[in-house]
């Protein structure tokens, strides 16, 4: 019985891309739960690109990860021990439990969730949480689409962007997709019903914008940034909308927009907006209650990419990095069944 | 007699500054008015940064500027003969009469003033129009400000931004400006009643801001641009909002911004929205008589720089480029009082 928790712990900022040397994995002792706390063993840690900047020396919209301690993450785990009367052991649960194998949680500090059969567990830690809250939203609330509009999605084939696209659909938009090589810009249009994708990879986005959005482009869902961010504002029409949900080329530092190209908002008339996921935790219920009606009738594609162990952590950031993965990479750091309980106190 | 009519016409497209190379003067023949029309003698140019932006390749919020044809500009005329019920020579329009001595529009095109004791004409082709109505309905429809905010305003010795300014503190909000040199900064001071200015020419800019917004900064009014403006954005509250009124940095070209501080607009879920002044138009006539009252009863400070003659204009807009002129650049073309009747036809 392993009663070491194993800890990812950053004691270095990457300047640039995370490597070895920017972490540490250290064997701590079990954390045990207090009056009113449960017990959770990590199941899934999602790597969001924002990660990365969670790393850096400045606060972005979470404080800057302290030195030395255990890393900020995203995580689906099940109860093994608790003293909280709303949670059980075996219950499944969404939290920030860190990049850990286990952790002690207020009850405040989780999310129980109640799997439904033919959707994957991994996607209660993916599509059905923060980022299918986070597509929906961002592109219902801050795009605010009408029917018959033209959508362009900037790292389309990834994590919340392949969501916003089948979503845009399911609103009536015409969409376009940016996405990295062949095999991605394939799945999203066979698979995913989008109007067009843009490879990157293969170069003139410009063009290939012209020749897709031949009436210009009326909203913008942007994850992305750099020049081709900038291509897409110098298309614009009036009146644009541009949620800006991420800005993944920023997180390693060195790149920029043209200030030319920030002018078409004030051409245009444009609005540009940047949001964040928890402004909508009041929406979470009826959002995935939708998403997970759409997950099992099959109109709503995902797919997840999952590594094993704290030790990939690195190779899953290098995969989100370089566009690698398609869809949402997950580390799993426990398998999905079975209790492991430690106690039978209580 | 002048029969006459002097023509500034754009034959080559700057790359960087308006330089002698660019432009000829014509000496075209009178126009005449045809039915239903209006000939108008122009006494004042306004000069705007924007104007520059107008000569590029790109089309803006106003198509590129044709070469080899009259530049596009802004007005403020006195009404010699008139074929059009509404309008009897003597009187004052506001238009876009183009950089000529004299030109012939419809009704439609046309905007007459009625000039107040106290208050000089050329403020009417400044103030009181579009540079007014500008700053008045960018800060209060785009910033929509709330009593005790910080506002931070770029360029705030010119046109527009000068009034901002004044604007801000009327509406109770602490108004930091930012402008170049000592001489503009006393002025608003000291004059304008700006609670603080930072002299962007003495550098240290980030410093002065954290000084001088030790809560963070609630409002933007941007005018400029490039580097000045990612220390703006890097200082951000909450929410905060950002009217981009023009960036008058990119108009020669080359200037980029970070898109780490961009990235801002996400981690304080801010807005930044374009606008321009021809969405407003319907609230012209409400706008202008609320600053001509102020303009009236002195609490509303305005500075109006003028040059003479269509050579002039090459001259002017290098000070607005090098940001010599403190309030507005008009160019007059000529004198205020006194018609110039040329015919005495009906």
């Amino acid at each position: 019985m392993n009663q070491l928790n194993q800890q990812w712990r950053l004691v270095a900022r990457p300047d640039g891309e995370l490597a070895a040397e920017h972490f540490t994995i250290v064997s701590a002792p079990m954390p045990q739960p207090g009056a009113g706390e449960v017990l959770v063993r990590t199941i899934y840690l999602l790597i969001p690109p924002a990660m990365r900047m969670w790393m850096n020396e400045r606060d972005s919209y979470m404080p800057a990860q302290t030195l030395g301690e255990v890393m900020s993450g995203i995580t689906l785990g099940v109860v093994e021990r608790s003293n909280h009367p709303g949670f059980v052991p075996g219950m499944y649960v969404n939290g920030m439990g860190g990049c850990q194998e286990w952790f002690v949680a207020t009850g405040e500090q989780l999310m129980p969730i109640s799997a439904q059969a033919g959707v994957p567990l991994a996607a209660y830690r993916s599509v059905l949480d923060v980022q299918g809250l986070t597509a929906y939203c961002g592109l219902t609330e801050i795009c605010r689409p009408v029917a018959g509009q033209t959508l362009v999605v900037t790292a389309a084939a990834g994590s919340v962007g392949s969501l916003v696209c089948q979503i845009g659909k399911k609103l009536g938009l015409k969409v376009v997709g940016i996405a990295g090589g062949p095999q991605k810009c394939a799945w999203l249009e066979r698979e995913c019903g989008i109007d067009a994708v843009i490879d990157y990879k293969a170069g003139e986005v410009g063009q290939r914008l012209d020749a897709l959005c031949p009436q210009g482009i009326d909203l913008v869902f942007e994850n992305v940034g750099g020049e081709i961010f900038d291509l897409i504002l110098d298309r614009i029409n009036d009146h644009a909308r541009i949620a800006l949900c991420g800005l993944i080329s920023s997180y390693n530092g060195g790149v920029t927009q043209k200030t030319s190209s920030l002018m078409q908002l004030v051409n245009k008339t444009a609005t540009m907006e940047g949001f964040l996921v928890r402004d909508y935790f009041g929406r979470y219920a009826e959002v995935i209650q939708q998403l997970q009606t759409w997950v099992l009738d099959g109109s709503l594609k995902c797919q997840i990419e999952i590594l094993d162990g704290l030790d990939s952590i690195v190779d899953a950031m290098a995969r989100v990095f370089h566009g690698k993965n398609q869809g949402i990479q997950l580390v799993r750091l426990s398998p999905e069944a079975g209790l492991t309980l430690l106690h039978n106190e209580t």
